[in-house]
Protein backbone atom coordinates (compact mmCIF):
# COMPACT_ATOMS: atom_id res chain seq x y z
CA UNK A 1 0.00 0.00 0.00
CA UNK A 2 1.63 3.34 -1.32
CA UNK A 3 1.20 5.90 1.54
CA UNK A 4 3.65 8.44 0.37
CA UNK A 5 5.17 9.98 -2.80
CA UNK A 6 8.45 11.68 -2.39
CA UNK A 7 9.91 13.85 -5.08
CA UNK A 8 13.57 15.22 -5.95
CA UNK A 9 12.67 18.95 -7.07
CA UNK A 10 15.41 20.18 -10.24
CA UNK A 11 14.66 18.74 -13.29
CA UNK A 12 11.66 16.13 -11.52
CA UNK A 13 9.58 18.55 -11.24
CA UNK A 14 10.61 21.73 -13.52
CA UNK A 15 13.26 21.67 -16.07
CA UNK A 16 16.17 22.74 -14.29
CA UNK A 17 18.88 22.00 -17.34
CA UNK A 18 16.80 24.08 -19.71
CA UNK A 19 16.20 27.03 -17.11
CA UNK A 20 19.78 27.19 -16.03
CA UNK A 21 21.22 26.98 -19.94
CA UNK A 22 18.54 30.04 -20.76
CA UNK A 23 19.65 32.03 -17.95
CA UNK A 24 23.64 31.46 -17.98
CA UNK A 25 23.25 32.76 -22.16
CA UNK A 26 21.20 35.62 -20.76
CA UNK A 27 23.76 36.66 -18.25
CA UNK A 28 26.57 36.09 -20.99
CA UNK A 29 24.66 38.31 -23.57
CA UNK A 30 23.90 40.85 -21.05
CA UNK A 31 27.65 41.24 -19.68
CA UNK A 32 28.58 41.73 -23.75
CA UNK A 33 25.70 44.68 -23.93
CA UNK A 34 28.10 46.49 -21.41
CA UNK A 35 31.38 45.92 -23.25
CA UNK A 36 32.47 41.84 -22.15
CA UNK A 37 35.52 41.72 -23.88
CA UNK A 38 34.78 38.14 -25.85
CA UNK A 39 32.64 36.70 -28.32
CA UNK A 40 29.16 34.58 -27.37
CA UNK A 41 30.64 31.30 -27.77
CA UNK A 42 34.35 31.84 -26.41
CA UNK A 43 32.29 33.52 -22.89
CA UNK A 44 30.04 30.64 -23.08
CA UNK A 45 32.20 27.59 -23.12
CA UNK A 46 34.40 29.36 -20.42
CA UNK A 47 31.03 29.61 -17.92
CA UNK A 48 30.29 25.89 -19.18
CA UNK A 49 34.12 24.78 -18.09
CA UNK A 50 33.99 26.61 -14.67
CA UNK A 51 30.49 25.61 -13.71
CA UNK A 52 31.61 21.70 -14.44
CA UNK A 53 34.71 22.00 -12.72
CA UNK A 54 32.99 23.85 -9.72
CA UNK A 55 29.48 21.99 -9.90
CA UNK A 56 26.28 24.10 -10.58
CA UNK A 57 25.41 25.12 -6.73
CA UNK A 58 28.82 26.89 -6.59
CA UNK A 59 28.43 30.70 -6.16
CA UNK A 60 31.00 32.23 -8.11
CA UNK A 61 30.85 31.01 -11.46
CA UNK A 62 30.91 34.50 -12.92
CA UNK A 63 33.96 35.67 -11.44
CA UNK A 64 36.09 32.96 -12.37
CA UNK A 65 34.32 32.83 -16.20
CA UNK A 66 35.88 36.98 -16.28
CA UNK A 67 39.33 36.19 -14.68
CA UNK A 68 39.78 33.17 -17.14
CA UNK A 69 38.74 35.87 -19.99
CA UNK A 70 41.80 38.16 -18.33
CA UNK A 71 38.52 40.87 -18.03
CA UNK A 72 40.66 44.29 -15.92
CA UNK A 73 39.66 44.39 -12.61
CA UNK A 74 38.18 47.56 -12.11
CA UNK A 75 35.02 46.16 -14.73
CA UNK A 76 34.87 42.87 -12.70
CA UNK A 77 32.14 43.67 -10.75
CA UNK A 78 29.80 45.58 -12.96
CA UNK A 79 29.83 42.90 -15.28
CA UNK A 80 28.75 40.49 -12.13
CA UNK A 81 26.09 42.45 -11.17
CA UNK A 82 24.93 42.63 -14.94
CA UNK A 83 25.39 39.09 -15.53
CA UNK A 84 23.29 38.45 -11.73
CA UNK A 85 20.35 40.52 -12.54
CA UNK A 86 19.99 38.82 -16.44
CA UNK A 87 20.14 35.45 -14.95
CA UNK A 88 17.58 35.79 -11.76
CA UNK A 89 15.29 37.48 -13.92
CA UNK A 90 15.43 34.91 -16.50
CA UNK A 91 15.11 32.37 -13.79
CA UNK A 92 12.12 33.78 -11.61
CA UNK A 93 9.97 34.80 -15.17
CA UNK A 94 10.33 31.25 -16.69
CA UNK A 95 10.28 28.74 -13.40
CA UNK A 96 7.56 26.78 -14.01
CA UNK A 97 6.62 23.26 -12.74
CA UNK A 98 6.82 20.58 -15.57
CA UNK A 99 2.94 20.42 -17.40
CA UNK A 100 2.49 17.14 -15.57
CA UNK A 101 3.30 17.85 -11.91
CA UNK A 102 0.16 20.00 -11.04
CA UNK A 103 -2.26 17.78 -11.75
CA UNK A 104 -0.34 14.75 -10.54
CA UNK A 105 -0.35 16.70 -7.23
CA UNK A 106 -4.16 16.71 -7.29
CA UNK A 107 -4.87 13.37 -8.01
CA UNK A 108 -2.49 12.60 -5.01
CA UNK A 109 -4.14 14.80 -2.81
CA UNK A 110 -7.38 13.14 -3.66
CA UNK A 111 -6.15 9.88 -2.57
CA UNK A 112 -4.68 10.84 0.47
CA UNK A 113 -1.11 9.87 -0.27
CA UNK A 114 0.92 12.29 1.24
CA UNK A 115 3.32 14.60 -0.34
CA UNK A 116 7.07 15.19 0.14
CA UNK A 117 10.02 16.98 -1.44
CA UNK A 118 13.53 15.70 -0.89
CA UNK A 119 16.10 17.94 -2.35
CA UNK A 120 19.82 18.67 -2.15
CA UNK A 121 21.29 21.87 -2.35
CA UNK A 122 21.63 25.13 -0.30
CA UNK A 123 18.04 25.27 2.11
CA UNK A 124 17.40 28.90 0.98
CA UNK A 125 17.42 28.37 -2.41
CA UNK A 126 15.73 25.03 -2.59
CA UNK A 127 12.71 26.94 -0.52
CA UNK A 128 12.63 29.73 -2.71
CA UNK A 129 12.44 27.50 -5.92
CA UNK A 130 9.45 25.69 -3.84
CA UNK A 131 7.64 28.82 -3.29
CA UNK A 132 8.75 30.31 -6.97
CA UNK A 133 7.03 27.15 -8.24
CA UNK A 134 3.89 27.62 -6.06
CA UNK A 135 4.14 23.90 -4.98
CA UNK A 136 4.07 24.69 -1.38
CA UNK A 137 0.41 24.19 -0.69
CA UNK A 138 0.65 20.22 -1.72
CA UNK A 139 3.35 19.59 0.04
CA UNK A 140 3.49 17.25 3.81
CA UNK A 141 7.05 18.11 4.01
CA UNK A 142 9.92 19.50 2.52
CA UNK A 143 13.66 18.25 3.50
CA UNK A 144 16.98 19.55 2.23
CA UNK A 145 19.69 17.99 2.75
CA UNK A 146 21.77 21.14 3.91
CA UNK A 147 19.03 21.19 6.63
CA UNK A 148 19.78 17.64 8.22
CA UNK A 149 23.27 17.69 7.16
CA UNK A 150 22.85 14.05 4.91
CA UNK A 151 23.39 14.30 1.72
CA UNK A 152 21.94 12.52 -1.33
CA UNK A 153 23.27 9.10 -2.28
CA UNK A 154 23.28 8.90 1.72
CA UNK A 155 20.28 6.36 2.30
CA UNK A 156 20.23 7.89 5.94
CA UNK A 157 18.72 10.81 3.50
CA UNK A 158 15.82 8.83 2.01
CA UNK A 159 15.23 7.26 5.61
CA UNK A 160 13.90 10.78 7.02
CA UNK A 161 10.49 10.93 5.13
CA UNK A 162 9.58 7.62 6.34
CA UNK A 163 10.50 8.38 9.71
CA UNK A 164 8.45 11.27 9.61
CA UNK A 165 5.14 9.55 7.68
CA UNK A 166 5.59 6.78 10.17
CA UNK A 167 5.35 4.31 6.65
CA UNK A 168 7.26 1.59 5.78
CA UNK A 169 9.68 1.55 2.99
CA UNK A 170 7.42 -0.66 0.54
CA UNK A 171 4.82 1.83 1.55
CA UNK A 172 7.08 5.09 -0.18
CA UNK A 173 7.57 5.56 -3.70
CA UNK A 174 10.38 7.73 -4.84
CA UNK A 175 10.46 9.72 -8.26
CA UNK A 176 14.08 11.55 -9.38
CA UNK A 177 15.87 11.86 -12.15
CA UNK A 178 19.31 10.70 -10.80
CA UNK A 179 20.38 7.01 -11.13
CA UNK A 180 22.87 7.21 -8.77
CA UNK A 181 21.58 9.55 -6.07
CA UNK A 182 17.69 8.97 -6.34
CA UNK A 183 16.87 5.47 -7.78
CA UNK A 184 20.11 2.88 -6.03
CA UNK A 185 20.07 4.40 -2.18
CA UNK A 186 16.02 3.85 -2.10
CA UNK A 187 16.05 0.27 -4.05
CA UNK A 188 18.69 -0.54 -1.02
CA UNK A 189 15.96 0.60 1.63
CA UNK A 190 13.31 -1.10 -0.08
CA UNK A 191 11.65 2.32 -1.35
CA UNK A 192 9.97 1.72 -4.83
CA UNK A 193 11.38 3.72 -7.33
CA UNK A 194 10.59 5.68 -10.31
CA UNK A 195 12.98 7.15 -12.76
CA UNK A 196 12.13 9.96 -14.74
CA UNK A 197 13.50 11.18 -17.96
CA UNK A 198 13.13 14.96 -18.58
CA UNK A 199 16.20 15.20 -20.75
CA UNK A 200 18.12 16.90 -18.07
CA UNK A 201 21.90 16.58 -17.65
CA UNK A 202 21.13 13.46 -15.57
CA UNK A 203 19.36 11.71 -17.33
CA UNK A 204 20.53 8.11 -18.80
CA UNK A 205 19.28 5.09 -20.78
CA UNK A 206 17.45 2.33 -19.23
CA UNK A 207 19.12 0.13 -16.35
CA UNK A 208 16.86 -2.77 -16.81
CA UNK A 209 20.08 -4.91 -16.35
CA UNK A 210 21.12 -3.96 -13.10
CA UNK A 211 20.12 -4.90 -9.51
CA UNK A 212 19.28 -1.78 -8.84
CA UNK A 213 17.33 -1.16 -11.93
CA UNK A 214 14.49 1.49 -10.99
CA UNK A 215 11.36 -0.07 -10.61
CA UNK A 216 9.62 2.20 -12.97
CA UNK A 217 10.62 4.43 -15.48
CA UNK A 218 8.17 7.49 -16.78
CA UNK A 219 8.61 10.48 -19.10
CA UNK A 220 5.29 11.95 -18.06
CA UNK A 221 4.74 12.40 -14.30
CA UNK A 222 0.48 11.29 -14.86
CA UNK A 223 1.54 7.59 -15.39
CA UNK A 224 2.33 8.02 -11.69
CA UNK A 225 -1.45 7.69 -10.57
CA UNK A 226 -1.65 4.20 -12.67
CA UNK A 227 1.92 2.36 -10.87
CA UNK A 228 -0.08 3.33 -7.50
CA UNK A 229 -3.20 2.10 -8.44
CA UNK A 230 -1.53 -1.15 -9.57
CA UNK A 231 0.53 -1.36 -6.11
CA UNK A 232 -2.10 -0.32 -4.26
CA UNK A 233 -4.61 -3.11 -5.68
CA UNK B 1 34.16 76.50 -14.29
CA UNK B 2 31.75 73.05 -13.46
CA UNK B 3 33.12 70.26 -15.33
CA UNK B 4 31.91 67.54 -13.25
CA UNK B 5 28.68 66.40 -11.75
CA UNK B 6 29.01 64.11 -8.83
CA UNK B 7 25.65 61.70 -7.28
CA UNK B 8 25.44 60.12 -4.74
CA UNK B 9 22.91 57.28 -5.55
CA UNK B 10 20.52 56.13 -2.63
CA UNK B 11 17.89 58.49 -2.21
CA UNK B 12 19.30 60.81 -4.00
CA UNK B 13 18.68 59.55 -7.50
CA UNK B 14 16.12 56.94 -6.33
CA UNK B 15 13.82 56.57 -3.91
CA UNK B 16 15.78 54.19 -1.56
CA UNK B 17 13.50 54.56 2.01
CA UNK B 18 10.89 54.14 0.36
CA UNK B 19 11.59 50.86 -1.63
CA UNK B 20 12.84 49.12 1.35
CA UNK B 21 10.09 50.15 3.91
CA UNK B 22 7.21 49.16 1.27
CA UNK B 23 9.48 45.48 0.38
CA UNK B 24 10.44 44.78 4.13
CA UNK B 25 6.18 44.96 4.65
CA UNK B 26 5.69 42.71 1.74
CA UNK B 27 8.44 40.24 3.13
CA UNK B 28 6.41 39.88 6.29
CA UNK B 29 3.61 39.56 4.55
CA UNK B 30 5.01 36.52 2.38
CA UNK B 31 5.95 35.39 5.63
CA UNK B 32 2.98 35.22 7.74
CA UNK B 33 0.93 33.64 4.87
CA UNK B 34 2.72 30.98 4.55
CA UNK B 35 1.98 30.69 8.81
CA UNK B 36 4.74 32.89 10.83
CA UNK B 37 3.31 32.82 13.93
CA UNK B 38 3.11 36.40 14.38
CA UNK B 39 1.00 39.79 13.65
CA UNK B 40 1.92 42.48 10.79
CA UNK B 41 2.66 45.09 13.45
CA UNK B 42 4.50 42.93 15.69
CA UNK B 43 6.54 41.11 13.21
CA UNK B 44 7.31 44.74 11.67
CA UNK B 45 8.68 46.28 15.05
CA UNK B 46 11.03 43.62 15.66
CA UNK B 47 12.44 44.10 12.06
CA UNK B 48 12.88 47.47 12.22
CA UNK B 49 14.77 47.33 15.88
CA UNK B 50 17.31 44.71 13.47
CA UNK B 51 17.56 46.90 10.90
CA UNK B 52 18.49 50.13 12.86
CA UNK B 53 20.98 48.23 15.47
CA UNK B 54 22.56 46.08 12.09
CA UNK B 55 22.36 48.87 9.56
CA UNK B 56 20.48 48.64 6.66
CA UNK B 57 23.65 46.83 4.40
CA UNK B 58 23.31 43.54 6.71
CA UNK B 59 22.29 40.36 5.25
CA UNK B 60 20.79 38.59 7.73
CA UNK B 61 17.73 40.82 8.85
CA UNK B 62 15.20 38.02 8.29
CA UNK B 63 17.39 35.77 10.31
CA UNK B 64 17.92 37.61 12.97
CA UNK B 65 13.97 38.91 13.31
CA UNK B 66 12.26 35.15 12.84
CA UNK B 67 15.03 34.07 16.24
CA UNK B 68 13.85 37.19 17.84
CA UNK B 69 10.26 36.01 17.14
CA UNK B 70 11.06 32.15 18.68
CA UNK B 71 10.34 31.20 14.96
CA UNK B 72 11.32 27.03 15.42
CA UNK B 73 14.25 26.17 13.47
CA UNK B 74 12.74 24.18 11.26
CA UNK B 75 10.69 26.68 9.58
CA UNK B 76 13.48 29.44 9.57
CA UNK B 77 15.02 29.13 6.11
CA UNK B 78 11.34 28.57 4.23
CA UNK B 79 10.41 31.64 6.39
CA UNK B 80 13.57 33.45 5.19
CA UNK B 81 13.19 32.24 1.45
CA UNK B 82 9.61 33.37 1.61
CA UNK B 83 10.74 36.56 2.86
CA UNK B 84 13.44 37.45 0.05
CA UNK B 85 11.48 36.34 -2.97
CA UNK B 86 8.81 39.22 -1.72
CA UNK B 87 11.42 41.99 -0.55
CA UNK B 88 13.58 41.39 -4.14
CA UNK B 89 10.08 41.27 -6.42
CA UNK B 90 9.04 44.41 -4.83
CA UNK B 91 12.36 46.25 -4.91
CA UNK B 92 12.95 45.11 -8.42
CA UNK B 93 9.60 45.94 -10.24
CA UNK B 94 9.05 48.98 -8.14
CA UNK B 95 13.16 50.17 -9.17
CA UNK B 96 12.85 53.49 -10.99
CA UNK B 97 15.11 56.56 -10.68
CA UNK B 98 12.97 59.63 -9.26
CA UNK B 99 11.72 61.47 -12.20
CA UNK B 100 13.99 64.34 -12.44
CA UNK B 101 17.05 62.34 -12.71
CA UNK B 102 16.78 61.55 -16.47
CA UNK B 103 15.82 64.70 -17.49
CA UNK B 104 18.67 66.54 -15.66
CA UNK B 105 21.25 63.80 -16.99
CA UNK B 106 20.09 64.46 -20.71
CA UNK B 107 20.73 68.40 -19.70
CA UNK B 108 24.63 67.41 -18.63
CA UNK B 109 24.66 65.75 -21.58
CA UNK B 110 24.20 67.88 -23.40
CA UNK B 111 26.17 70.50 -21.85
CA UNK B 112 29.18 68.27 -22.45
CA UNK B 113 29.33 68.41 -18.23
CA UNK B 114 31.19 64.79 -16.64
CA UNK B 115 28.17 62.83 -15.00
CA UNK B 116 29.63 59.94 -11.91
CA UNK B 117 28.08 57.97 -9.27
CA UNK B 118 29.58 58.01 -5.98
CA UNK B 119 28.34 55.70 -3.03
CA UNK B 120 29.07 53.63 0.28
CA UNK B 121 27.77 49.86 -0.08
CA UNK B 122 28.70 46.72 -1.79
CA UNK B 123 29.83 46.95 -5.16
CA UNK B 124 27.71 44.10 -6.88
CA UNK B 125 24.40 45.24 -5.06
CA UNK B 126 25.10 49.03 -6.55
CA UNK B 127 25.81 48.15 -9.06
CA UNK B 128 22.78 46.18 -9.40
CA UNK B 129 20.65 49.16 -8.70
CA UNK B 130 22.84 51.63 -11.49
CA UNK B 131 21.84 48.92 -14.24
CA UNK B 132 17.92 48.46 -12.93
CA UNK B 133 17.86 52.17 -12.92
CA UNK B 134 19.04 51.86 -16.39
CA UNK B 135 21.75 55.04 -15.47
CA UNK B 136 24.91 53.38 -16.89
CA UNK B 137 24.87 54.59 -20.56
CA UNK B 138 24.32 57.94 -18.71
CA UNK B 139 27.58 57.74 -16.29
CA UNK B 140 31.27 58.45 -17.31
CA UNK B 141 32.36 56.92 -13.77
CA UNK B 142 31.27 55.12 -10.99
CA UNK B 143 32.81 54.82 -7.54
CA UNK B 144 32.08 52.50 -4.97
CA UNK B 145 33.02 52.52 -1.51
CA UNK B 146 34.06 48.81 -1.10
CA UNK B 147 35.94 48.50 -4.37
CA UNK B 148 38.55 51.70 -3.33
CA UNK B 149 38.51 50.83 0.22
CA UNK B 150 37.44 54.32 1.15
CA UNK B 151 34.54 55.05 3.05
CA UNK B 152 32.21 58.13 3.39
CA UNK B 153 33.08 60.47 4.87
CA UNK B 154 36.46 60.13 4.33
CA UNK B 155 37.42 62.95 1.86
CA UNK B 156 39.74 60.55 -0.10
CA UNK B 157 36.73 59.32 -1.55
CA UNK B 158 35.50 62.65 -2.68
CA UNK B 159 39.08 63.36 -4.04
CA UNK B 160 38.80 60.28 -6.61
CA UNK B 161 36.39 61.49 -9.25
CA UNK B 162 38.59 65.36 -9.50
CA UNK B 163 41.53 62.64 -9.99
CA UNK B 164 39.95 60.53 -12.42
CA UNK B 165 38.60 63.15 -14.53
CA UNK B 166 41.62 66.05 -13.94
CA UNK B 167 39.83 68.58 -12.48
CA UNK B 168 39.96 71.04 -9.46
CA UNK B 169 37.33 70.63 -6.77
CA UNK B 170 35.70 74.29 -7.50
CA UNK B 171 35.38 72.38 -10.79
CA UNK B 172 32.73 69.97 -9.70
CA UNK B 173 29.34 69.90 -7.78
CA UNK B 174 28.10 66.93 -5.55
CA UNK B 175 24.70 66.02 -4.70
CA UNK B 176 23.58 64.11 -2.22
CA UNK B 177 21.38 63.95 0.68
CA UNK B 178 23.55 63.19 4.18
CA UNK B 179 24.50 66.19 5.23
CA UNK B 180 27.41 64.56 7.49
CA UNK B 181 28.78 61.69 5.05
CA UNK B 182 28.61 64.07 1.79
CA UNK B 183 28.13 67.35 2.19
CA UNK B 184 30.91 68.39 5.24
CA UNK B 185 33.88 66.35 3.31
CA UNK B 186 33.02 67.97 0.06
CA UNK B 187 32.64 70.96 1.78
CA UNK B 188 36.35 70.87 3.39
CA UNK B 189 37.88 70.14 0.01
CA UNK B 190 36.03 73.14 -1.57
CA UNK B 191 33.51 71.11 -3.86
CA UNK B 192 30.21 72.57 -4.52
CA UNK B 193 27.68 70.99 -2.64
CA UNK B 194 23.66 70.53 -2.93
CA UNK B 195 22.21 68.67 -0.07
CA UNK B 196 19.18 67.35 -1.87
CA UNK B 197 15.64 66.84 0.37
CA UNK B 198 14.01 63.96 -1.03
CA UNK B 199 11.74 63.16 2.52
CA UNK B 200 14.27 59.57 2.80
CA UNK B 201 16.06 58.33 6.35
CA UNK B 202 18.49 61.12 5.91
CA UNK B 203 16.86 63.50 4.89
CA UNK B 204 17.38 66.70 7.58
CA UNK B 205 16.48 70.33 7.78
CA UNK B 206 18.60 73.31 6.77
CA UNK B 207 21.68 73.36 7.97
CA UNK B 208 22.85 77.76 6.32
CA UNK B 209 23.94 78.44 9.66
CA UNK B 210 27.23 76.18 9.85
CA UNK B 211 30.64 76.94 8.27
CA UNK B 212 29.76 73.44 6.82
CA UNK B 213 26.50 74.31 5.24
CA UNK B 214 25.61 73.00 2.21
CA UNK B 215 26.00 75.46 -1.00
CA UNK B 216 22.33 74.58 -2.33
CA UNK B 217 19.70 73.11 -1.48
CA UNK B 218 17.18 71.50 -3.52
CA UNK B 219 13.80 69.42 -3.77
CA UNK B 220 13.80 69.07 -7.22
CA UNK B 221 17.10 67.59 -9.42
CA UNK B 222 16.17 69.65 -12.10
CA UNK B 223 17.21 73.01 -10.71
CA UNK B 224 20.60 71.89 -10.64
CA UNK B 225 21.39 73.01 -14.37
CA UNK B 226 20.55 76.50 -13.56
CA UNK B 227 23.06 76.32 -10.21
CA UNK B 228 25.89 74.90 -13.08
CA UNK B 229 24.87 77.94 -15.26
CA UNK B 230 24.95 80.51 -12.34
CA UNK B 231 28.00 79.14 -11.59
CA UNK B 232 29.30 78.84 -15.19
CA UNK B 233 29.05 82.16 -16.03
Amino acid sequence: MIKATVFDLDDTLYNSTELSTHARRSAIRAMIALGLPATFDEAYQVLSEVVKEYGSNYNYHFDQMLKRLNVESSKMKLFIAAGMIAYHDVKFASMRPFHDVIPTFIELRKSEIKICVLSDGDAIKQYEKILRLRLQDFLDDIIISEEVGIRKPNPKLFELPLQRFKIKPQEAIYIGDNYERDIVPCKRLGIWTVLIHRGGKHDQPSFSDKETAPDYELSNLKDLISIIKELNQ
